[in-house]
């Protein structure tokens, strides 16, 4: 395709509304456009990465029996009336009047649909199971949409639902949508991790959420793409490291939750839900006997450490909850820090909240600071962390203002009614499957599957007949791919700084795209650098013969641009394969450049396709 | 893909509320479902025609160099205020409000959201031409949403936008625009018209839709698939064919519009617009006197023709209509029709209707059944059919209740301003090039290019500087296609009647598809008749493996159903080829059965892939 007939609106700086790098460039690079808040249009070549990544995932959802339909966006509101979502969907709902005054809404996601079109043509266990999927523009009138393609309030996603006659059928549907997804993401190219999902919002049992992860800034080696004129990293000038640093430090980082991972194997969970390895010591301590101190004016476990020299981890820290109206106490060791999530989990709990003060002081007679577990009523539940079965002779706040217990002890000085994991996980920490240490990071949800059970089948009565004849609900399950967030998530993972050294000395540096070559809008990007030159011009039309036959997809800048400009624009645009015909077309070699290493090399046009695809392996 | 993993909701019987047979089979087969009134969703089979279509689109469009992009369905109101359709477009637009009571709508079309984009992004004639285009359900609330696909409220439409800088290149771009639809209407082997296309709606200047042609009842043997069991049509009974003619006409003919066209070139146009070849006599009549004759309670040209023995071509027809208030007396041949749109194009009007009997007797002193040209005041406009001015001797009323004149004659008797193409053409008439005769038919609109010339990028701003650095308003055009009602346009010229004659020798007949090898959802259907023999099912699968090397797309009737059910969903679904895998399964002998056809022949499988090469050539 030639370039002066793209619409392909570059811009000569970043965007000043945007907060991330990667839409900075979606919008710098003239991929994406917003056409009110939260809603964007997807340029010419926006649309053709996202023809791509939808083209790999028909395959691989293909591969799995998973059938593609596609059912409308504008839905009548009864469905979602039955389904009880109607009401309790919330403000993000997009409800709208036809011209009779029926109510209708915007489909911010189709179990309803797909359920009722099931329960109506679908009366037999025989005909199941059923795998249907479908890629659409999805509505949410966010409150706050940001982050370009992160958080819109249209946005492309695939929706995939699963019946079955019983929950062998939906765990093995499951996993085969599970491998289906890592294939896709392993083909876009993306860094990711399939974590333990919270599928409680969904009505949902097992869920995995697919974590896009986003890229460590330490590392800037990671980040850059050095010119020719560079050999080493090492020869850039520490302001110059500095500057580029800063750059980089302007941009949030992207990604809704923190991540964490092993680095030695595959367990991978949101923080909320990141358990560690937990072994019970075997080593025997004597006790000491149980003291009680004066603490005047202490109040933090660093402070009560700090005034009675005993180490954060030979402390327990006593926390007050108030979950759904019963006070629990809760005790962790010292040094670690509460997962609320992991306690609401464990209780059960609707609701859960730190008790207020007044709370506190009727069931320990002290307020906060100086609280621990001796002493308690009998009918106070308290809860501990797993590691607190595991220290003796700790230190404990006495319940008395200004004291504390030193070498108090389990079961002698205090009881504890259940040992679970509460704490929140470290990183560097093992993993709890001790096969490597955690790491942290942010990530990008670009994937969740679920187990729905019969949330939607049983309120909206999707039934078929079992074996014996006897109507049973539908199970199901739900698989979504976020389509156009996709393009955010894959670009904080390949957007790079080009560094170069200019003749006078100087070093520059500048934002670039790079595309995983399966999701380049086009695989080469050929410029002839003058195009009043017609030899240049005719060698040009004949590589983009070639290397088109050749099955490349290429992009032909044939616009009457300074050079620097058509480079420039060609940094932008991100193509995995930059071919530049200049001075030397009369000899017929031309300059190619591999973006991904900045790695340039001449060749003759003869030779050209060969190496493409040499190179392309 | 094995059939037991698809959704194909095929029925026993016609959907009851279907009026026109694409929708009634569409359903019945189960290629769609209705979500609510006007809006479906296309099941497996409907979203792999689309998707089918959409590549032959995509194809054609890349090659006259528009490129594709994806706007947001939902879009603020702003602009549509702007180009000052929010108020004037209707009740058919869907208005909603955001969570922030911002007014939204549902895009029916894009003019101003393309406007606007090119007007944020191009400001120099340089940048152009520009040609996008999107692939999108657009959004309509029709009031009465009917005929399934041919006219619903959420719908799928290729929209493109091409952009100039003078009206040559939009009239190359146009140019380029039909011709691709042209290739685009062949691939999807449609028999269509390319007409004269009435843009008055859209401000246009020059516009061409694209209609399919309801193909001719009349004769049968276009519509009949007849089974090996007959061997030809002449064989079947009469009450047979009654029957058969019976059923057919239980359904509407599908279309909104009468296209008149040539049988000997490419002339066609909706009836409306449609001419006639128009040569003057170059014979010379003597001039008769004009004698007065009583002609008492005569009124219809068909009661003076009797009554004064003249034939109909000899008589004149007097009307009289108001035009945005004016008298205007229009003068037709005694066998002519008149063409109320040419009559209101003719006069620039915007409001054309018969004149009331008052305004008549105001003018003439006489009522309807005696009206004529002779004697009327000066000021009285009077416009004529071209063939008036060919006629000599003419009977005309005398403007006087009761009394005709004969032998009037143009000129000495009464005056024409003008003379026009007034009349509706008639089948069988010369075209107006004089390449064939006129035959009529229904038509569904599928395509439609428009000159918007610069209606929307005047009411909005969208300017160019031109070679002189003067802003100049963008010249546009626009170009559409129906995506979702192609399907509809597709089957109502691909549904057949299978006729078989069963071994009591009773004749069967029922309805079938025969779908278009390139736009089929799969290319040949794989039946094992019994999915219990295991020498079948294992052939069965080396013909799906076999095949879908070769390149095709295999659809499998992998269900424990019986064979009858097999077939009957098999003729309905309507794949090109059916490949039955039966009892001569162990020889490896399968039956062949051309759709198109109805011809069965047996093949080895081994033979099984080069056959259907040579069949699909």
């Amino acid at each position: 395709m030639k370039q002066s007939k793209m619409l392909i609106p570059t811009l000569r700086e970043m965007p000043s509304d945007a907060q991330v790098i990667s839409h900075a460039l979606l919008v710098r690079a003239g991929y994406v456009r917003q056409v009110s808040a939260g809603i964007y249009a997807y340029l010419p070549l926006a649309n053709r990465v996202l023809e791509k990544f939808k083209n790999i995932m028909r395959e691989e959802f293909e591969a799995i029996g998973a059938v593609e339909l596609l059912a409308p966006a504008l839905l009548t509101a009864d469905l979602w009336k039955e389904s009880g979502r109607y009401e309790t969907y919330g403000a993000d709902l997009y409800k709208l009047k036809n011209r009779d005054a029926s109510d209708f809404i915007l489909g911010p996601t189709h179990e309803e649909t797909m359920t009722a079109l099931v329960r109506n043509e679908i009366t037999s266990y025989k005909k199941l199971p059923l795998n249907i999927y479908q890629i659409q523009p999805k509505y949410r009138d966010e409150k706050r949409p940001r982050y370009g393609l992160l958080r819109g309030r249209e946005f492309i996603m695939k929706d995939g639902y699963s019946f079955h006659a019983n929950y062998d059928s939906l765990d093995e549907t499951y996993q085969d949508y599970k491998h289906a997804y890592e294939k896709i993401f392993t083909r876009a190219g993306l860094d990711f991790k399939g974590i333990i999902g919270d599928g409680g919002a969904m009505g949902g049992k097992d869920s995995q959420e697919f974590m896009a992860i986003t890229p460590d800034r330490t590392d800037l080696s990671q980040w850059l793409i050095l010119d020719k004129s560079i050999a080493d990293i090492s020869e850039i000038p520490d302001f110059v490291i500095k500057d580029i640093k800063q750059e980089l430090s302007n941009w949030l980082i992207a990604g809704e939750d923190t991540i964490a991972y092993s680095d030695g194997s595959d367990y991978a969970a949101n923080l909320e839900m990141a358990s560690t390895e937990f072994v019970k010591p075997t080593a025997y301590t004597e006790q000491l006997e149980l003291t009680k101190v004066a603490t005047p004016d202490v109040k933090t476990i660093e402070e009560v450490s700090a005034f009675l020299d005993v180490p954060t981890e030979q402390t327990i820290k006593t926390l007050v909850y108030n979950a759904d109206g019963e006070i629990v106490v809760v005790l962790l060791r010292g040094d670690d820090e509460l997962n609320e999530v992991k306690l609401t989990n464990h209780l059960g709990a609707d609701f859960v909240e730190p008790a207020t003060e007044d709370e506190t002081i009727k069931v320990f007679g002290a307020t906060f600071g100086s609280l621990g577990p001796v002493g308690l009523p009998e009918n106070v539940k308290i809860i501990a962390d797993r590691v607190v079965e595991t220290i003796v002779n700790v230190t404990v706040g006495a319940n008395e203002d200004g004291f504390h217990y030193q070498n108090a002890n389990l079961e002698r000085d205090f009881k504890v009614a259940e040992f679970v994991d509460l704490r929140t996980a470290k990183e560097g920490e093992l993993a709890p499957d001790g096969g490597g240490h955690l790491k942290f990071a942010r990530g990008i949800e670009i994937g969740h599957i679920f187990k729905l059970g019969t949330r939607y089948s049983e309120s909206m009565g999707a039934n078929v007949l079992d074996e014996n004849g006897k109507a049973k609900p539908i199970i199901m399950g739900s698989y979504g791919i976020g389509v156009s967030r996709m393009l955010s998530a894959i670009l904080e993972q390949f957007v790079r700084i080009n560094v170069e050294k200019t003749f006078k000395g100087d070093y520059k540096f500048s934002w670039s795209m790079n595309f995983p070559k399966d999701l380049a809008p086009y695989d080469v990007h050929v410029i002839p650098v003058n195009v009043k030159d017609e030899t240049a011009v005719a060698l040009s039309a004949e590589i983009v013969e070639t290397l088109t036959k050749s099955g490349l997809q290429v992009l032909e800048d044939d616009r009457a641009e300074r050079v620097g400009v058509k480079f420039a624009d060609s940094d932008l645009i991100g193509l995995p394969v930059r071919v530049t015909v200049g001075k030397k077309a009369a000899d017929r070699i031309v300059e190619v450049k591999i973006r991904a290493t900045g790695d340039t090399l001449e060749v003759n046009v003869d030779d050209l396709a060969e190496t493409l695809a040499i190179l392309n392996q």
